[in-house]
């Protein structure tokens, strides 16, 4: 058994739903108190240093990053969407480890501190906002706005930190932890099938294209639904149904990408017209400007129904350290460089200053937040040792 | 204050929301309990005989049923829909004890018992079977069926009727209870607005149309909603809103009502791209082969995306007894005859073969199942006359 196949089998049971073979490790419950336990764990058995900052993020240190750094640091994140898969994220911290005991086997000796970090709620399923812990460091994110926003349950984003002894008092960024990152390569699962389609199983990620999330209301009549003539009706589903069909031709005629994935309706009984409906659209697109165009033409859509479109966050077009980026393909033997819809930590680090990057390992089926998410093996096995040949060079 | 008005002033505050203005009487609650304490108050004060029949129907009776019936019966139901309006139930049985009073004052005396019935559960708002109560009392629901129904919380209808103290074992057919009933007359706010375009308070029902229910199902495939590409997709959203649209159309174009008044949706996370889509249609027309005709042209839309169609509860056309209709009609002053889309616990005693036939009051927006349903207090009191009326004729 290699090191990341004990890492990886240690992580499996970890808040699996044994039916669907789907996670849910949300920010801030029992799962994850227990991967961050784990995460400790791995960092205390190889002698690193574990250390929480402002944030709750972990790190785990070899050698002092305070007197020797900053130094070079890899990892990603632990949790996940509800019924989600094994990979995204816990595949960038348990092959950053295993390059770590690669490296160590065959002597290898750091110049610089090395890092591993293990960013909270990145992907804000509990508390709706993604990224949560690395836009907190940076101070992207708004701690007083953090500490209020609340789950489901309405229970606060303080209130479960505090369950979890962080000193809520203190939650906001972090200029002393930023200090100690002189660059970050976050490697993660493709979220999409270009690494297959291109025969390749790491690639190097280079932007993370715009996108935002926004709330859309119509209102409706409640109404009797055998009694009510279809002239005198205000079905608010109805206007609905139309606006997510326009969405999705707006989308498509743009090349974006648009997505209405969560669905209230009042009073959402079977004999009664809907008097309202709520829904949440998830678009992105390669600028900003595509975005928009495809925003005014969802909003135009709601506005024949008198629907209102709401911004409920946007997080602009991010490209990653040019330089880093053509040194990492170089390294990996000439890694495609590619481009992703997705938000991650290493987006909000880089928007924060940080030199960072990212690696991507080929997903067979592109499948991703779903128990179909996967990665072979052999990939990930390439994965770990791409991570290895990139500590080598930015830490030899 | 009249009778009527003392009367309705009763029932105004009981599970009214403070905010909205709706109502919300689930059978065998709270609510449930309070307005049934209310019935057989108003019955006693009135020196009627009270007596709940095997389906937990409450029957208010003046002069002995059983020894010199059958009886002329009046009533309604007193339960709501979510968020439901004033008058849907509530006006029947409150004018029929206003009609009483009316006669009482003026001397009346029946040649026949006369009663007023409230039908337990008629919107089926919390078990789902809509007219549970006349559905148990004629065996058209079946007893073991109806005690194993579940509301959202899992209780059984069974432990619902059991806290309320029923005899739960004894629960079904009524046949003592049906023989009682001679001719039964339901008075209820119209569901639309015939009655304002004939310039009437009063109108008499006819027929009621077939009508039913059906379950949509549409799997999709979870996937990230950023990162999946358009022709990648299987949103279940998406078809969910194809079918919606086409169902209206389909409705639209055989003059019959369809209609998408609940959907639950999974994940439901706003960066998840559906992977299943649970949606209920409501659909009524003049004919079963246009709501058949309908249902074939849903089930083809919903094939396109392997989309599953499962009929949960049909009713077939009803009409009311023409000779009871016609005698109400003349009655009134030539008042119109009317069909209506909404079922009634009216129609299920006729298709049981009890006389039946409905009064509509008048209402100004046609608007029903919604804190908007209204009827005008002039009205009102034209219905408490047109009913007493009726039982003049039928009981004189």
């Amino acid at each position: 058994m290699t090191s990341f196949d004990s890492l990886w089998a240690a992580l499996e049971p970890i808040g699996r739903n044994a039916s669907s073979g789907g996670y849910r490790r949300f920010a801030w419950t029992r799962e994850d108190a227990t991967l961050r336990e784990w995460f400790a764990g791995e960092a205390a058995s190889r002698g690193m240093d574990v250390v929480v900052d402002r944030a709750g993020n972990q790190w785990a240190w070899l050698g002092d990053p305070d007197a020797a750094g900053p130094g070079v640091v890899l990892g990603s994140h632990l949790d996940s969407v509800p019924e989600g898969g094994a990979f995204d994220g816990p595949l960038g911290i348990a092959s950053a480890f295993a390059a770590l005991d690669a490296l160590c086997d065959k002597g290898f000796r750091a110049s610089r501190p090395l890092g591993i970090a293990n960013f909270a709620d990145e992907e804000g399923a509990r508390f709706g906002v993604a990224c949560a812990g690395s836009r907190l460091l940076t101070g992207a994110l708004d701690a007083d706005r953090a500490r209020a926003l609340t789950d489901v349950d309405g229970t606060t984003m303080a209130e479960a930190m505090a369950a979890s002894d962080l000193q809520v008092e203190d939650v906001g960024r972090d200029d002393e932890a930023l200090r100690r990152i002189g660059t970050f390569v976050e490697l993660h699962v493709e979220q999409g099938r270009a690494l297959v389609e291109l025969g390749r199983a790491v690639g190097v990620g280079a932007a993370i294209w715009p996108h935002g999330r926004w709330r859309l209301d119509i209102a409706g009549e409640a109404n009797h639904a055998g009694t009510t003539r279809i002239t005198d009706r205000h079905d608010a589903m109805l206007a609905l149904a139309h606006v997510v069909v326009a969405a999705r031709a707006s989308a498509e005629r743009h090349g974006a990408v648009a997505t209405c994935g969560k669905v209230m309706l009042e009073p959402n009984g079977v004999n009664a017209i809907p008097s309202h409906a709520r829904a949440w659209l998830d678009a992105r697109a390669a600028s900003p400007e595509i975005v928009r165009a495809v925003l005014a033409e969802i909003g135009a859509a709601a506005a024949l129904y008198r629907g209102t479109v709401v911004e409920e966050s946007w997080t602009d077009r991010t490209a990653f350290t040019p330089e880093l980026c053509a040194r990492l393909s170089t390294l990996l033997r000439d890694a495609p460089v590619l481009e992703t819809a997705a938000g991650h930590d290493a987006g909000i680090l880089a928007a924060a200053g940080i030199p960072s990057a990212m690696l991507f390992v080929r997903n067979p089926t592109g499948v991703s937040h779903s128990p179909r998410e996967h990665a072979e093996h052999d990939d990930c096995v390439r994965g770990v040792a791409a991570l290895a040949t990139v500590i080598e060079d930015l830490a030899g």
